[in-house]
């Protein structure tokens, strides 16, 4: 038995280790932190640190850090605006922004701010609604409920309601969040040093990066206000300090059945990975051919290269025997424990055998699916927008509760400021993507297919790509508004010629979604319900549930880890940056940083490891200590922590963040942003500790 | 149990179906031939066949088809050939190739073929020289034995003789090859028609591929004579005929352990199939910039969408459950069986053990040993040229047994024709791949691992790669030439920034070669014979060997098959090509064929699939009839024939070959290739019919 397997082995044992687990701030183990650190969280603790904490809808957590409705966030979180409000003159990108007064605020297109203000739990209403049934039945009558239920509850614009999915299942919970929309850019550094190190230093640590940016969320025509929010802390963190993230992780599968694993091994790993591969050697030889194209790309690039990295971490974590070996022997554990249940043991009969047989049937109907519907066929954003506003016609007219689900009342905000969003779109890029996917749908359906043909005709994949790109108006938000008023008329009577494809390509997509809805998510969803169900039955719900990108806390403490026999240790300072500067991409500084060396001390935290249990969607979570104050900013993991889609494993897996003590710092004496340092200090002066 | 997994547990335990196996000449299964199509292949017809057929030693086969050495083989086995014949003026892969008189055949750089001569047994000599060897002592003995044995029998340039290993080392053969080194080009379509549907349609059927092309081996200044050739046939192949395939399959691992099944799935594959990938995107844009770069580029990169999906073909075989389910249960069988016989049962005590822990190693060494060994940090003719000097320059001071197998006496004579050929080389690619290659490297290892920082410095990969290529000279075959000829002395002379830097990066990828030979390859070698052994003990030898790209014969038929409910029928012809044709690549035929409709009766078959067990390498082979006579040219297999790599599956696997009638059909009417009809008529017009 190598290393790895043992530890892994010992692990399946013992309870949940201190530092383990994603927790609901409804049944955070506080009993757990006192016994590992001396400390306890209190009810008034939990609400004030829940309260400062805000989810950024496209997928990343932030906080809020002064009175007066400024949000720290990561820099990677807000890249899209960062880009959206840059034009060829203004690259903010390259050079960072600074907001010198709040008129030079900037509002970001897309970006919209949640704070989760009441969680209610709903398992009972979902569950009537739900009883007996099965397959697409089942999940037809679970969303609608969903629907809703957050319709009921959305009563204004500025009011987001979601009915949330824990323990798979096993719980529903309705979240009611206060929306902000008119979310403006007030800081953000060079992209360079906001991702310093580039692709190779991602997932890795030591690390120097200044992942940090500030929002403003505004109401009306001021700032908001903002009386919840989390002060800086007046000492930063230390090595061995007890710390808390509070944010979203966006999804784990912790407690998915081994069937499901292999699947994620052997069928869905691979296909993406190979797609997300294929598409960064694209975008990596597009934006050599000029400076312009490197401006416009860079962004999807690094996202690219991001998904690539984390997903690569996630198969390497399946393809190492030890992990699939622990989560076969606690599998067989819980159905020894189930079969000794006989009310569990009737209430789960055939469902592991359910799920690997509709596993089968998506293996098989895969490529497909995320061709036709999932849009791998048609990428970019020209296509997206026909989509919606083809889809939009035909959804309003039904009831809230039988549309797609992306097109309900309560998703009507967040998609009408995606349709009508000022940001210009790249021509070129949209050109080369759509080219590159209808390639793909050709070879990955085959020349054959009558999809193919009917998408196609006689047509070359860049062909028609360039035709759709040159000839769609789309890409002006005033025909995007008018055909979304026009409705339903508006849009049968267009002859755009991206509207007209999205409308040629939405039937077989749909069958294909429903398809995949009714014979596999529906049969996974009814029988990891039924096992979920199972598992609270005969272990309780002592354990935390699976990420869904839901708000979470989770306690660890600032430390490194041996890798390989090698110690690293937990901090980096200012003068390792500057060690690391070889001048050329990715390591090198910007101008800001080369000129203000010297004015920060180099033995300054840059960044820090700590060993918090989190997963992508916590980027841009605050690190509080005890006090709840801010003394760090979540940005990455390091690679062991991709594993963590699947288990934790405390000897390796480490969170990375900006250190508090030198994003302050370099905020001062580097960028200058005294603004935001003031308003940063005034908001720390003020707020008394909360814990008391 | 879902119908394909009925299918395979039902074959486990018949024997093998009767177009299973690719046979070693010497062990032909001929009774099974007769039981299942009556009709008995003869000594003397074994014969004339095994020396009519033809190894291209870069990885293809062939066939004699004239007394005159005219051989025939695909198009895309002498692509790099014509590649090297072209220039930016005279573009062949274009527009093809047609030698009016034999003093027009062009000589290709690099083409070596062989034909195989003399077998000869030479395993107790193998095993005397490994016996109670194990580790890295058992492969040094074994490849000391080999390079002895082969270098012994190697008594002139025009002999080439190779150890191959046969059933996983239970059996070791020296195959005596003659060698042909002046190999010229005869005659070439036009790419677009030798790979019409392009990838789209690659490993597709039905298909409408002109994938043929015909060489002529040459002996001092006249075409060498060849005696034993294969007479095309006065009549072609029909649905339900008995063909023979004889060629060289490159590799299966059809008895390989699970745990080495696994590796490839989770590990090998999809470390390899990622590589591809994103090389394939980066290579399709950087053609998109401008007509020279497609011309220098576009082979490589069919090459590279061959491997991909030849690859994705094997990962999706193996992700399929039914396949490893089938195996595991073989492998139960079999150490079921070894364990009731005393002998075997000690003679293979741990090895399959031994093995899972070797995988183990490697699975961990494996991006180290791809990136710095086997050069996959440094792509590109240019370091390889240089490698190959500096390595040649080290190794020709040892005694030829100690050397690294590319190095030895044997191998020689093919090594000085790679060095010095006269084919251009283009910069722009170079410098791309290099600069692609140098990335992988960094992102692999980390920007941390020393052996990136001894590499890279603090350069940019991009910058280096360009810095390598511009400064190197090896482009020069006269620079080569002078470095061959220098020796050691000149190598370490050598300014050449290619040399020098592949100098410097020698040390540490011999070193991580040792290692991966001693622990890793050893272990499998080792333990794989010894399984090998206890199979060959408790099964005996009616089985036919894994494929190792020696010369092997199967019988099959012509046959379609079903896919899905759907008839797929075994022929396509002339007329549909034209239907088939858009205009756009890469379905636009080309001017000849568009010129030539009408000539070719539309109902002549043009390619056909047939049940013969085939696998790359296979490339090239003849189909023959009963008679012995070519009835057409495999090029390709279906979908279905990747999964071969593991096991073959009677319904489905399909080889795909160009059908002899329209083959001569398009020589004769699209291409007016006169003088190769004629000489192919008045060959087979000799030729009396060699069974009896």
């Amino acid at each position: 038995m190598d290393r790895g397997l043992l530890a892994l082995a010992l692990f399946i044992s013992l309870p949940a280790a201190a530092d383990e687990g994603m927790w609901t701030y409804d049944a955070f183990p506080s009993e757990a932190v006192k016994k590992a650190y001396g400390f306890t969280p209190t009810q008034e603790w939990l609400d004030k640190v829940r309260l400062g904490s805000v989810r950024l809808a496209g997928g990343c957590s932030a906080s809020f850090v002064s009175p007066d409705g400024l949000v720290m966030t990561n820099h990677h979180c807000i890249r899209e605006c960062i880009v959206d409000l840059s034009s060829p003159k203004e690259d903010l990108l390259a050079r960072g922004f600074l907001a010198k007064t709040s008129a030079e605020e900037r509002r970001c297109p897309k970006v919209e701010a949640n704070q989760l203000e009441k969680m209610t739990d709903v398992t009972a209403r979902m569950n009537a609604a739900t009883k007996g049934l099965s397959g697409a039945a089942f999940n037809t009558a679970l969303k609608k409920e969903m629907a809703a239920a957050e319709s009921e509850c959305a009563t204004s614009a500025d009011v987001r309601c979601d009915v949330v999915t824990l323990f798979n299942g096993g719980k529903y919970h309705l979240y009611q969040y206060r929306r902000f929309q008119d979310v403006r850019l007030v800081f953000a550094p060079e992209f360079s040093m906001a991702a310093f190190g580039g692709d190779p230093d991602n997932f890795n640590f030591p690390r120097f990066g200044y992942d940090a940016a500030f929002l403003r969320v505004w109401q009306g025509d001021a700032p908001a206000k903002s009386p919840h929010y989390l002060p800086w802390a007046k000492q930063g963190a230390k090595e061995g300090d007890l710390v808390f993230v509070s944010g979203h992780p966006g999804g784990t599968e912790r407690k998915a059945t081994v069937a499901e694993l292999e699947f994620q091994r052997d069928v869905n790993l691979p296909y993406t990975l190979l797609g997300l591969s294929e598409v960064r050697g694209m975008l990596r030889e597009f934006v050599n051919a000029s400076p312009e194209r490197y401006r416009t790309t860079r962004s999807r690039l690094r996202g690219v290269e991001n998904g690539l990295k984390a997903l690569r971490g996630r198969h390497q974590a399946l393809a190492d025997p030890a992990l699939l070996a622990r989560k076969r022997q606690e599998e067989a554990e819980l159905r020894k424990r189930v079969d000794a249940n006989p009310q569990a043991k009737a209430a789960t009969q055939g469902a592991w055998e359910e799920i690997a047989q509709a596993l089968d049937a998506y293996r098989r109907m895969l490529p497909e699916y995320r061709m036709k519907e999932q849009g791998e066929a048609y990428p970019g954003e020209l296509f997206t927008l026909a989509r919606d506003l083809v889809r939009l016609s035909d959804e309003q007219s039904k009831p809230n509760a039988e549309r797609l689900r992306e097109y309900t009342e309560a998703q009507l905000p967040t998609l009408r400021q995606q349709l009508l969003r000022e940001a210009p779109i790249a021509a070129e890029l949209e050109q080369a993507l759509l080219g590159f996917g209808l390639n793909r749908l050709r070879e990955t359906l085959g020349a054959d297919d009558p999809f193919v043909h009917q998408v196609l005709g006689r047509e070359a994949p860049a062909d028609l790509a360039r035709a759709l790109v040159k000839g769609t108006k789309l890409g002006d938000v005033k025909v995007r508004k008018a055909l979304l008023e026009g409705g339903k008329a508006a849009i049968d009577a267009s002859k755009d010629p991206m509207i007209v494809f999205a409308r040629k390509v939405d039937a077989e997509a749909r069958a294909v979604r429903k398809r995949y809805e009714d014979t596999v998510e529906a049969v996974l969803k009814r029988n990891g319900e039924r096992i979920a169900k199972a598992h609270l039955a005969v272990y309780g719900t002592s354990g935390y549930p699976d990420a869904t990108f839901t708000l979470r806390l989770n306690a660890g403490q600032v430390k490194g880890w041996d890798e390989n026999g090698r110690a690293v240790a937990p901090l980096t300072t200012f003068g390792g940056a500057y060690a690391r500067h070889t001048g050329k991409d990715p390591f090198k500084l910007p101008d800001s940083w080369l000129k203000a060396q010297g004015r920060v001390p180099p033995e300054t935290p840059l960044d820090m490891a700590t060993t918090n249990d989190i997963i992508g969607g916590n980027s841009g979570s605050p690190v509080v200590d005890r006090d709840g104050r801010v003394v760090g900013l979540i940005f990455d993991g390091n690679l062991h922590s991709l594993g963590g889609r699947y288990a934790y494993v405390p000897e390796t897996n480490r969170a990375v963040a900006v250190h508090g003590d030198g994003l302050l710092a370099a905020l001062e004496h580097v960028y200058g942003a005294t603004r935001v340092v003031k308003e940063l200090r005034a908001a720390s002066d003020v707020a008394s500790s909360p814990a008391k």
